[in-house]
């Protein structure tokens, strides 16, 4: 699988970023669990939880254990004003926590590299920084899986999980791409460049042209955020700054288009070597 | 611009497809003209209007003239029932009209092809046969104005106009990329092909492998519906079905997705050449 040499590390520019990113937008989602029973129900059944949202400075004791639970299976919790509880409550009978579950369960860095190797092919990997529109992700993942990818990974607490409208943007794709949710994104590429992956990004004033840059050997290619790009820490930790050729008046493509290119452009290299 | 000789029409099977596209859903628009006054403002100021709703079976006559009005500055007129009026309606004040008015300027063919000509560049054109969401129509019009095309056409009856939504999606995009609005767009397409532009389909059956297809010609790439692809007579009139090469599970990519890969192919063999 290492078939490359590791190149010394680009030193260009970096991405300038404030790091403003906001919480995804709560959206109408099926996968949202509202009260104590059907949080309740749903870890005992060990249903995968991204996040649960818990009133503020409760003391009620059935919720203290629930938050407890949700930890432990991985669950990302957020104390938050119960006004805001009321205002993304559908059913409006929240008892002071709503969970968000996953519409899939998620994978492992783990499953994605042994995909890879399985196959005898490059791990080809997407690395979504901090992605917050649903459509975005989910146009990836379909993307990702019609390119033979092996996996996408997101972030767990910045950017959108594996939404019910993700999993419908994907088209069907959610079913086969394995996405791996990390808690430091920075760390996940550290281990897979310590695992013989090259580290791809993206920038407009990326040092190298996508036509002229070898996708062939194993690859992570990082999306950036809708607006900001990537952020400043990832960016640092990239192998290669990709730029993706522009002849327009406007300067930057959509996070899933950009993808596209780069995945196809992957694709194209590696099978025709 | 006629640089390259036309092959024999591809004869390859093709794309099965019943005739069921669905007129495009009614979304919430800043362009959604409501009543008399709102629509004959709009008329005098010869603001484009794309198609007018009119309640079925009125006799009143100030509506038949702003009617023909309408038809006169090239609106398409659809007699609707007034309850679907009474739907469609925000101010529900609608008088028994509704016009939705362009959120930009519509191109003609020459002005497409003049772009290119003057850029000393063969003609890169993308036909939306038929898109019906406008999400879609945006992010095409976004990447299409990245990869350097000089224009996109889209059918006047079928399909998204150049609604809000297809502004905001493609993020300032329809400021420069000329659109072009046809009431045919397989006589379109044999205007054309007159003029010495190949027209390439998507399909996937189609005989062509996307990297092994020169698209550094003067090219139409036709991008299909998002649930039937191409309609019938459309993909008759194509002079090649390119296939874009699929490695997963799920067998199609999504409308822009696909529309991207296509685009930034040619703009890399044109750019390379």
């Amino acid at each position: 699988m290492n078939d490359r040499k590791r190149f010394p590390k680009d030193e260009g520019k970096f991405h300038k970023r404030e790091n403003t990113a906001k919480p995804a937008p709560v959206e109408e989602d099926e996968n949202r669990l509202e009260g104590r029973n059907a949080v309740t129900e749903a870890l005992n059944a060990h249903r995968r939880i991204d996040k649960i949202f818990v009133a503020e400075g409760s003391t009620d004791r059935s919720l203290a254990r629930l938050v407890a639970m949700a930890k432990e299976q991985g669950a990302v919790v957020v104390y938050t004003d119960r006004r805001k509880l009321d205002f993304m409550s559908q059913s409006h009978a929240h008892q002071g926590i709503i969970a968000m579950a996953a519409a899939h369960e998620y994978a492992t860095l783990d499953d994605v590299l042994s995909r890879a190797e399985e196959k005898g092919e490059n791990p080809l990997i997407i690395l979504c920084d901090e992605l917050t529109d649903p459509h975005n992700l989910g146009a990836i993942l379909r993307t990702a899986e019609c390119a033979g990818a092996h996996g996408v990974v997101i972030p767990k607490r910045r950017g959108v999980g594996l939404t019910s409208t993700v999993a419908k943007a994907s088209a069907g794709a959610i079913e086969y791409m394995p996405v791996v949710r990390v808690t430091n994104m920075a760390q996940t590429i550290d281990e897979l460049k310590n695992r013989g992956v090259w580290i791809y990004g993206t920038a407009a004033d990326g040092a190298e042209d996508l036509y002229k840059t070898d996708l062939t050997g194993p690859a992570a290619i990082v999306i950036g955020n809708e607006g900001d790009g990537m952020s400043r820490l990832v960016s640092q930790k990239c192998d290669f700054k990709i730029s993706i050729p522009m002849r327009g008046q406007i300067s930057s493509l959509n996070a899933s288009a950009a993808a596209a290119i780069m995945l196809y452009e992957a694709l194209h290299q590696r099978r025709d070597k």
